[in-house]
């Protein structure tokens, strides 16, 4: 269990999860959703399939997520499930030096998540998902809005 | 310096190494040198110039080696001085996970080329750094041999 985790466990998933993981969130249009949106955040890494035997000791250390093959030979770790994803960033926050400000900035996104009551704090909280994305420098993704 | 390290930057350095970290040694054809050969390894890490600053912390941490940014932008931080990479890879060794075996094999490839006495113990170190390269799995690279 990752609580059980020693410090310095926590400090190699740290510096593993600085050089080889993802942290990102999407916002997904999804008519079945309260607000139309279902707020999906996510941590993966990556390896190649010659890593595997190695590559498991390191998801089992980490003990949540799960492991999948892609087509193109591609091992990817995910963790998709919230309460996963928050006890494995605040495991790993205080050693984390290249992605510290995506940990913050995602538990802070999880946090306003889960107090989400009203259209006003969902519009708040997509504003939080767009700002993790330019954290993440990327040009491609499309900021949402309620208020278009 | 890597010495005064504590354990818990070690773990961090040993999980970004096995994450970002690249580990490789040339044999270099070069007629200067007494074997016809320069034997050379290295361990580089990468990143965009995005995360220059906290990549930077990381350089620190790491304390030995030095950064330089590519003309595509990309920052390299290269560790190339074979006593350096001998105190790096002993600091982070007992937790590394994904690179272990290369880190033992590299480590007994630099001990060995520090006990190079005649052509026989070359040859022999030649098969190590060849065998470094199956390792890694590169298909690409030439096996070199003093007698082919």
């Amino acid at each position: 269990m990752l609580q059980s985790l020693t410090q310095n466990q926590r400090a190699y998933i740290a510096g593993f999860l600085d050089g080889d993981g993802s942290i990102y969130v999407r916002a997904k249009p999804n008519p079945t959703y309260r607000f139309g949106f279902q707020i999906a955040p996510y941590i993966v890494f990556f390896q190649s399939q010659s890593s595997q035997e190695r590559f498991g000791e390191i998801c089992k250390l980490i003990s949540v997520g799960h492991l999948r093959i892609r087509s193109d030979g591609i091992l990817e770790y995910i963790i998709n499930r919230i309460d996963e994803i928050k006890m494995l960033l605040e495991c790993v926050r205080p050693f984390a030096i290249l992605k510290r400000r995506q940990i913050d900035l995602m538990l802070k996104i999880i946090e306003s998540k889960s107090q989400v009551e009203n259209e006003d704090d969902f519009e708040k909280l997509l504003q939080l998902v767009n700002s993790y994305r330019e954290l993440n420098y990327s040009k491609k993704r499309k900021q949402r809005s309620l208020t278009p």
